[in-house]
C-alpha cells in the first residue's frame, strides 16, 4: 500500500494542486492507473492508432506532431513534468487519429485508459472539476499559440517560446523548436545567436 | 415564468445536448443569466479589458481576434449559433486581456458572469462536467487549427476551413476569412475562383 502510494504520488500531488482528495478517492484512482517508461524516440501514439489513454508526464519530455502530406512533421506541442499529453479528438471519439505522441528524451509517464477515466468521473465527480481547468489551461496554451502562429514573425514566436518555457527552450533539441516553430533550424540558430548578441529585441 | 423559460430556450437546449437538467436546475440557471442584443460591429470586449462573461450566442456570428504591434488585426476564431466565445485567459485570471471579441452580423447573446458561473458550478456540479466536454470540445478545434496553420498551404488551409465549417466559409464577409487563415482578401478571392474553376485539388 505505502508503495502504490509512493509510485503514483506525482499524479496525486498534480491532482491536489487543485482540489483535496480523500484516502478513499485516491486509492481509486491509483487502481485506475498504470505506469510506463519510454527511451529515447519511443512512441506512444502513431498517426492512425487510436488515443486510447490520457498521458501524464512523470520525468522527461514528449511531443504531439503531425505529418503533412509531403511527409513533414509538425510539432503541435510538446509535455515535460507535470503535464499532460493525448490526442484529445481520437480520444473523445475513439477513432483512428492524425497525431503521434514520441518521447524526446527518456521519459516516465502515468496513463489512464478511457475506461478507466469514465470510471473515475462517475466515481469521483469532482475529477470533472479538476479535468474540466486542465483542459482549460490546455486551451489557453493553444489560442496563444494560434495568436502568435497568425501575428508574430518567428523572432517573435522564439522570444514568446523562451519566455513561457524557458525550461524547455533550453533542454530541446533546435530541430524539435524549429517544427514547433514552423522554421528551419538553420534559421532558428541565428534567431538565438542574434539574441544573443542582443539584436533582436524582446 | 414561461417567458422566462422561453427566453433563454436554446441556452437549455445547448446544456441538454450534453447530460438532462431538472426543473430547479433550469430556473436556477436562468436566475443567473443575461440576454444581450449585439448591432453589427459592436465590441463585446476590447483589448484591454477583463472578460467577465462566458457568451452563448443564440443568433449572428461574432469572432474573437488580437492586434499585433504593427496594428493588425487576426482573427483567432469564429462563434455562430449555439457556440460559445469568451477570452478565457482574461476571464480565469481576471486580469486584462489582448483579445477583442465583436459582432460580424447584428447577434444575440446569453451572457454568464464570472460569479454567476462559479455559484452555478457550486449548485449544480454537473456543469463542471459539461463545461469540460465544451472546452474539450473548443480545445479539438484550436488543436486542428495549430496543425493546420504550421502544416498547410493557404489553399489547404481554406478547404479545410470551407469542409469543416460551410456555413461560415459562405456566410463571412471575404476581409474576415482572409485574416482567420492568415491572408490577404485578395489571395482569398483567387483561391475561392480556383475553386470554383475545379484547378484546387481537395
Amino acid at each position: 500500500m505505502y508503495f502504490s502510494v509512493m509510485k503514483s504520488t506525482p499524479l496525486i500531488a498534480h491532482f491536489e494542486t487543485y482540489l483535496p482528495f480523500e484516502e478513499v478517492e485516491i486509492s481509486l484512482i491509483e487502481s485506475r492507473i498504470s505506469r510506463r517508461k519510454l527511451k529515447r524516440r519511443e512512441h506512444l501514439l502513431v498517426n492512425g492508432d487510436i488515443c486510447r489513454h490520457y498521458t501524464f508526464v512523470v520525468k522527461g519530455v514528449l511531443r504531439l506532431y503531425g505529418i503533412d502530406p509531403s511527409g513533414k512533421e509538425h510539432n503541435i506541442l510538446f509535455a515535460a513534468e507535470n503535464d499532460w499529453i493525448y490526442d484529445i479528438t481520437s480520444f473523445h471519439e475513439a477513432k483512428p487519429g492524425e497525431s503521434n505522441i514520441q518521447a524526446i528524451e527518456p521519459s516516465e509517464v502515468i496513463q489512464i485508459a478511457q475506461q478507466d477515466l469514465y470510471h473515475l468521473y462517475v466515481n469521483i465527480p469532482k475529477l470533472d472539476r479538476v479535468f474540466k481547468v486542465i483542459t482549460e489551461e490546455k486551451y489557453v496554451e493553444l489560442q496563444n499559440r494560434v495568436f502568435q502562429n497568425i501575428s508574430s514573425t518567428a523572432q517573435q514566436r522564439y522570444t514568446y517560446f523562451y519566455e513561457k518555457y524557458p525550461n524547455l527552450a533550453t533542454r530541446l533539441p533546435n530541430t524539435q523548436i524549429a517544427s514547433y516553430l514552423g522554421i528551419t533550424p538553420e534559421f532558428l540558430s541565428m534567431i538565438r545567436k542574434e539574441m544573443v548578441q542582443g539584436k533582436t529585441k524582446k
